[in-house]
């Protein structure tokens, strides 16, 4: 409970502009880019590392709940106070600290956005390569939480491979450095990959150190159109099995292609099954060769067209047709759920027709994206939030695709983290003795378990 | 201590002939190639998950300490029980479980070596990358433990972007799963990254689920010969400046050069101060040009002679001076100490000089060897471990290369491990509150502390 007394102290910890208690500001904190919903007590603006150590350690002798927030932008609930108490509003630690071309690293703020730190990289020739949908909004300690992925996941890997060290404000109010500017090197206990992707249940990143990558001297994009899902799944694993690893490998369906075009005009095949946009990247001697022979596959493998992009126009034209897909089909219904069920690229496939046979059987259209070469899917379940009846045949759905992922062998998240919206899936996944064990890992960092508090691990009763 | 019924115990879960306690046994495992002993009190060989949970529940239950021990060929006392106790061998759990070409994963036990992991996936056209010197003695298992790298790290990274997923034992005899075969894929807290590299304090590792990579299609194989060390730093930093990634960039001082050569006969060039050896791989188009670019780089940067390797006898000949070196080393002195202080790539000619300095200033010969691209050095250090003077004087070198490389922003080991033989170093890098963080972290999975004790975090008196 936020008391009088707790509130005055954050008063005095940021200034009185900085505390926020309203109504109305208290609804605006409600809510990220997931289903779920909770009120937080009272919103807090932070300025640096010092005041969030202050705020932890007052926090933590009251067991006050507090939750981080960078964008809001989460896909499942990692900025949701649903347990009432502190959110603290980390947007305003967005400075770029430092970029350094020679050892290809940059220090940013966690309030910076993935887009800030990409423009003020590109001079130097350089990238920070996830690159997330979300990059306009969502901010670097955001994607440091969630372990953010984004288009270019296959070949260069998610945000765990591409930040290298932070500065962590423990719970307890310690301030402690974890990795630093040097890559590929170990040090001690490799604690800055354990934090990557830990949704912010075992500390608050302060600042964080980025590997640049320099940017790839050239590419090839190409448009793969297919009768079915079906055989673009087939593609992609004949792809990968062919030993050719593209930078890019996205699948979208007859829905989400209508959807676009219907918007943007810019001549997708409207009567595929689907289409695959395929980027090969790198030195550009090498790409031609690279180019055809995945053609070549796609042809094999069912395609009833390819077309190699001739220019820098029609190349944008299909990443603006992927970019946009999110937001095109908010125009098909009043609400979506985008999922991140992922599984090996081998049972692509057999996991497409699952998701057509569930649409079907909950009578729920489904949008079908994917990262396709990362066995990444991401299914567009379309509804109207409203309608009770039509939720429960969401809520279904949802179970049947994470359970049905699992069987394969796959995991109940790509990128877009558990939170609160897959708390419960989670138990199918690990058993009793993984839970504990992963709870006794959170207590390590965070004994009074304030931080982030009740996501991500489900409670287990004979947690030590 | 290892008492009689504590025997009786073990001798119960291995059976008798895999309970070892006569002197010249306990004698055979007192050492790793590090400098440093320790005799056990009982040597186990195991041959499953189950035996070492039983193992580790008796040990904890009695705080007796445990080391697990792979090749032994560790280089910073991972594998040395110092404190006596069991030393667990794990090289007859040697079974390689499983290999998924399609989903490019191979499941091992950890007492596979890296070489007959290597040769089980070639068929497949596949690569385990990283690939230490000690790879035909050294395990997975003590791969895993120490965040093992090789000479193609500065391409494809060290163990701990190689290896996805593990069955680990902890402390508690409790056996639990760790990510698994989906790579890149988040799940969860990312304990297998933070078992990676950790040096035996975690957990031992019963089953590894490791990354494999598409062979690289082609290669050019370049030597860059230099007046001095210095100016073959400046073309390391360089040709990482100009953007180039090469597979492996390796240098090599007078010294070692003439090591090789006097051992050899390859036609090394002996007058030389240093050389480069450099490799770019990938698809064949783009080769050359990056091959021609390396050069003109080179020849930039005070290279009186570089030479593209004709045929693949002339690369096999490079690679085989790289490889023989740490041999070719033992014929100088009675004994070597090979330190990987690891600095950030463009403080490598400052270092490189203070070396030379160092080894100047306290009379003790030291030949340089680098994994350049990586800033990590392995200078090797010479000397006989009879002449007691001496060795006060190679410590005090050890102490200055590892404060030295701390201050330019390095760290204190790139592949070999903290240990026992940089373990009071360990207090220059972090400050009393982050040691404690290391260590209730360690506390986290191992509350006795019974796993390769008194190893890699030094002990706090305040610690938690």
């Amino acid at each position: 409970m936020v008391d009088q007394s707790t509130l005055n102290e954050l008063v005095r910890i940021v200034g009185k502009e900085n505390v926020l208690t309203s109504r109305v500001s208290l609804n605006t904190y409600m809510y990220d880019a997931s289903l779920v919903y909770g009120q937080p007590e009272v919103v807090v603006y932070v300025q640096d590392a010092q005041q969030i150590a202050a705020i932890l350690k007052l926090a933590g002798s009251k067991k006050i709940p507090v939750t981080p927030r960078g964008g809001g932008t989460c896909l499942s609930g990692g900025a949701v106070p649903q347990r009432g108490g502190i959110v603290i509003v980390m947007t305003r630690m967005n400075r770029i600290l430092e970029i350094d071309p020679e050892n290809r690293v940059a220090v940013v703020e966690p309030g910076v956005t993935n887009m800030e730190l990409q423009k003020a990289v590109a001079p130097y020739g350089l990238v920070y390569m996830p690159d997330p949908a979300s990059q306009k909004v969502s901010t670097m300690g955001g994607n440091l939480g969630e372990n953010s992925g984004g288009m270019r996941g296959i070949k260069y890997g998610l945000t765990r491979d591409h930040i290298i060290g932070m500065e962590l404000v423990l719970s307890s109010g310690e301030i402690v450095q974890i990795g630093g500017k040097l890559e590929p090197i170990a040090q001690e206990l490799n604690l800055n990959a354990l934090l990557i992707g830990s949704e912010g249940n075992l500390g608050i990143a302060t600042k964080i150190i980025c590997k640049l990558t320099p940017a790839p001297r050239a590419n090839r994009t190409m448009l793969a159109i297919y009768k079915t899902l079906e055989d673009a799944g087939t593609s992609v694993s004949a792809i990968i099995a062919h030993g050719i690893i593209p930078c890019t490998l996205e699948l979208m369906d007859n829905k989400i292609i209508n959807a676009v075009e219907d918007w943007l005009h810019i001549g997708l095949p409207v009567d595929a099954g689907a289409i695959l946009l395929i980027e090969v990247d790198g030195w550009d001697a090498g790409l031609d060769r690279q180019a055809q022979q995945i053609m070549q596959i796609c042809r094999e493998n069912g395609a009833t067209d390819v077309k190699l992009a001739q220019n820098a126009r029609e190349r944008d034209n299909l990443w603006t047709a992927r970019r946009m897909a999110i937001g095109a089909i908010g125009r098909l219904a009043p609400n979506y759920d985008m999922e991140d069920a992922t599984v090996p690229r081998t049972k692509l496939p057999e996991i497409l027709k699952e998701v057509n046979r569930l649409s079907q059987e909950y009578n729920v259209p489904i949008g079908m994206l994917a990262h396709a070469g990362d066995g990444n899917l991401h299914p567009l379940v379309l509804f109207d939030e409203r309608n009770k009846e039509e939720m429960e045949r969401v809520e279904k759905v949802r179970a049947a695709l994470f359970r049905k992922a699992l069987d394969l062998g796959g995991t109940l998240s790509g990128e877009h983290g558990i939170g609160l919206a897959k708390l419960e899936f989670v138990r199918w996944a690990f058993n009793p003795e993984e839970l504990q064990f992963l709870r006794r890992e959170r207590l390590a960092f965070d004994p009074s378990e304030i931080l982030n508090a009740g996501k991500t691990v489900p409670d287990t009763d004979t947690a030590a």
